[in-house]
Order: structure tokens, then sequence, then C-alpha cells
């Protein structure tokens, strides 16, 4: 593939799609995100919307990420097992396109009791390591849909483990009998960190939940926090299950108003969380993947 | 109150409801279930909707349970508070129609870390202990939507615990990763008993509900299991929590779809479980609030 007239990084998951032209040194350029992420195109239809990406930010060669090399997207790219690194990513590329369209693997973790899976978080974490904005070594995590806790050794992903919050806050959102009390906007206050010293004590899900309503309805709480609460409480579940993942301060990579959340919940927990961008981590991961297949 | 000529029992629920014309004696004549519940009924619709139950059973004095007497019901009963029994419910009754119509009140539990509400499990579970079908002391619990785990002390309501397995079940059927899976009935065998087993850990509910997914990508496990899988890993994080709560043989009371379901988790995990239908009990439990108040 030559870079040299630059090329276009693709971060395309599951609801959106962001994708960037870069240069040939790596700066960035021209960049766009909208809503087709790979649940929104049919089977077949990948390549026209690869088409509109080209046709927006130049006709390049691509290197993509994300959900868009599961059995969902446009071209399957198998996971590579922990533990991985660069090294394993890019001689593990799928080529879309021969020479011009490249897919980056996900990881898998696969042990006697342990299964697990990842796609588009590992080039952010790799890529923040790269940029030297991470250690080498510790614990990171990757809030979103699905939080992934991951544990780095001398710069490669060593195991992960994967908590679906954010799923569950939505769920939660969308029906049942705390849904008309999470509409507002979670803030960190005292609402949400008393949501999280629950959580952190790992506690049944299922109870505390109910919880939330019984204290609302017996006059112990206020329904405006309810939203900030329950975050708080999936959120201290989360950091429960995942701070027994490694000692240290911990790395909180994503955006910007996850990120926030994750680390006033490590914190809380009496741990140092140090925020990272994802955006400005995965450039750094996919200019690194390019310069290794150049 | 009247009961010579015999009286109606309303179990109104959230999204059913099931009447019976109970003669004097107690005993069981006409019955009819319907999808009347609570929430299917706007308000200032409450009284013909007991219309239709009289034309259906007869002019008839009535005793009600349940959501009915919630603030989205008929009339509003005020929680009493634990520990009660018989006693506590029947002088707390609120009478909907003056003599004509009794709503029993539902249960609380505040106390400085715990908050909780119920409203009609509790009279099955004193109608069971009523009928001699429950030990006086012990514990129990009551499968559905939430699920309750109540400390049974002389014959009364000591305290109680909600777990709402049945519902994060529900919302995790309605849409996210798991819903495609999530379909087929559940069925206690090998798939629901390793559920259990690592329900009963206590682990991060998000990352056990993950797994599920990751092990049929990696391919170990069948899609075919999900559903039985995921039940008995809800259901063994909730009998994790509430056998916590008391030792000795535990009563598992409601309808047998859901009581066989508990029962098989509670003997996983080592305890023995005795299964009371839940309708028998409700039954009791009525008649012996119309004997208080005759």
């Amino acid at each position: 593939m030559n870079f040299t007239a630059g090329f276009i990084a693709v971060d395309w998951g599951t609801t959106n799609r962001r994708a960037y032209r870069l240069g040939a040194d790596g700066r960035h350029g021209a960049e766009f995100e909208d809503d087709q992420g790979v649940l929104s195109i049919a089977a077949g239809e990948f390549p026209a919307a690869v088409a509109i990406i080209r046709e927006r930010l130049g006709d390049l060669p691509m290197i993509l990420a994300g959900m868009v090399g599961s059995n969902r997207g446009w071209v399957e790219a198998p996971y590579v097992p922990c533990p991985a690194g660069f090294g394993e990513l890019a001689s593990a590329l799928r080529w879309a396109e021969p020479g011009r369209a490249a897919i980056v693997p996900g990881l898998s973790l696969l042990s006697e009791d342990r299964a697990d899976v990842m796609r588009g978080e590992e080039v952010q974490l790799l890529g923040a390591v790269a940029a030297g904005s991470i250690p080498k070594d510790g614990l990171a995590c990757h809030p979103g849909t699905h939080n992934k806790w991951v544990v780095l050794r001398e710069g490669r992903i060593a195991s992960f483990r994967t908590v679906m919050t954010g799923e569950l806050f939505n769920d939660l959102k969308r029906g049942g009998i705390l849904a008309d009390w999470l509409g507002r906007e979670v803030e960190v206050g005292d609402a949400f960190r008393a949501g999280v010293r629950q959580g952190l004590r790992g506690g049944a899900m299922g109870a505390d939940l109910f919880s939330v309503r019984a204290r609302i309805l017996l006059g112990r709480a206020r329904a405006e926090d309810a939203s900030s609460f329950t975050s708080g409480l999936l959120i201290g579940a989360d950091v429960h299950a995942g701070l027994a993942d490694g000692d240290g301060p911990v790395t909180v990579i994503g955006r910007p108003e996850l990120t926030r959340l994750y680390a006033a919940a490590i914190a809380e927990a009496g741990r140092t969380a140090c925020e990272v961008d994802g955006e400005a981590a995965f450039l750094a991961g996919i200019v690194e993947i390019a310069r290794r297949i150049s």
C-alpha cells in the first residue's frame, strides 16, 4: 500500500462511523462523522458506503477498524488472540480491496473460564501507547456501550474484560420501572458518587437497581437524581470488577463525556485515573499500522 | 363487610388481573383472568373496570390486592412498614367503596442502608403460612418480574429484598446484543445449570452477560443454549444474593413455570427448595383477611 499521497482512516462502529484523511506525515486533514454504522448498511451495500467516503475525502487507500470487520461488516477479519500488539494486528490485516483497503482485526481472549472479544478499541489502546500517552504496562479502560478493561504488558494487550455497562443503562432507559426517571443527563455530583459507592460494594445488580425505585417511592431519594445515581451504580459495579485486574494508576481512554464519569468513579474507589482522548489515540494507532505495512 | 353471600377476590397486577368468586366458606367458585392490568387502565376508568368484574362474577363485595393499590391504581393504599402480618394488613385496608371494596396495602422496608417495597406478594406469602403450606419461620422467595426474598418470623414478614431479575431478562430480550438469542423457551438443563453456577459466583453481571455473546462468537457455546444459560445466569446471581438472607430450606412460591427455575437454582447452590402454588396461597390469604374484617 502506498501512503505517499495520503490515505483514509475509518473508525466504523455499530451505530456511527468517523473517517479521516491523513497525510503522508500522519497529520490530520479533512474528516467527517455520520450515523452510517455497520447496522445501518445492508449486506452487499458496503462497496457503495465505502465509495461515499472516498467521494468526500479523496480516492485514496484506506485502513478501517471496528465492527466493519465483524460478521455483520464489509469483510470479516477473524479475531487475533491475546496477547497481541501492532505486530499481530498488522500481520493479520484482512484486505477488502487488494492493496487498497485493509481491515484491522479485533482481538479475542479464550481461557478455561473466560471468553471475550473486542473490535476497534485495540487500535485506540495501542495507539495511545505508541503516542506515549499511556504507560506500556498497567491497567486501562475504554468506556462505551461495552466497556473494556485492558491489561497492558510491554506495550501489548495481555488480556481484557468486557462489561456491558452502557448497554444495560440503555436497556433501562428504553423500558421498565426506571425508564421514566432516566431521561435526565448524568452529572458527576453527589447522586452519581453515592451510586458509585453502592456499586463498588459489588452487591446484586438486580437488587441495587430496584432500590432506586423504592428509595424514590419511600421519600429517601429525589426522582431528579435517579439518572445520575443509576449511572453511578452501574459504573461503580463495573469499576469494582475492573480494578481487580491490576494495581496502580488507571488510564481511561475514549470519548471525554464518558471518560470523565469513569475517572470520577475510579477516584471514588481510591485509585488514580488519567483521561486520554480516544480520537487522537485512534489516529496514532492507524498511522502506526500504516507505517508497518508501507 | 358481609361475606355470607360470598365475595370477590382480585389479584390485580401491572399487566394482568385474576378475579375469583369465593363462597362464604372460602371455597372457590367462578373465576377469570384477563390482560386488564393496572397499566392498561386510564386514571378515572377503574370504576368501569371494577363493574366488569362484578358483571362477570356477581354484584358482591370485593377484596383487591396488588398494584391496584399503587399510585397508578384505583385508590392508593399506603405501604405498611415491616415487620407485618395479617393484623397489620387488615387494619390498614383502604376502602375504595365504603364497606364494599377493600384494597390490601403493600409492605415497605426502610433502614439506614436499605429501601424496598412489595405489593401483592405479601398476600400469597402470609396466605401460604395461614394454609400451613410454608413454615412460620424461614426464608421464602417469590419469583416474578421483581423477585422477592422474604424472611418470615413467627408467621409475619420480618424483612424482604427485591431483585428485578425478570425485568432484566425482559430488557435483554427487547433489544441489544443478546436479544436475537433469547427468544427460545428456557429449559432446566445443562445450559441453565451452567449459567446458575456462574451467577452464583456473584461476579459482575455486565461482564457475565457479555461473555454469553463472546462464547458463542468464539465457538465455546451454542446459540440455541443462550436463552437457558442467560436465564440461569440472572437467576443464579439473584439466588446468590437472596440465600445470604437466611439458612435452612427455602420455600419458592408463585407461578409453577417460574418456581421450578428458582427451585433448580437453589438446589444447584446446595440448598433445599420447596415449591408452593401461588394461586392457592393468594386465595388462602384473601380468605384470612376477609375473616378478620367480617
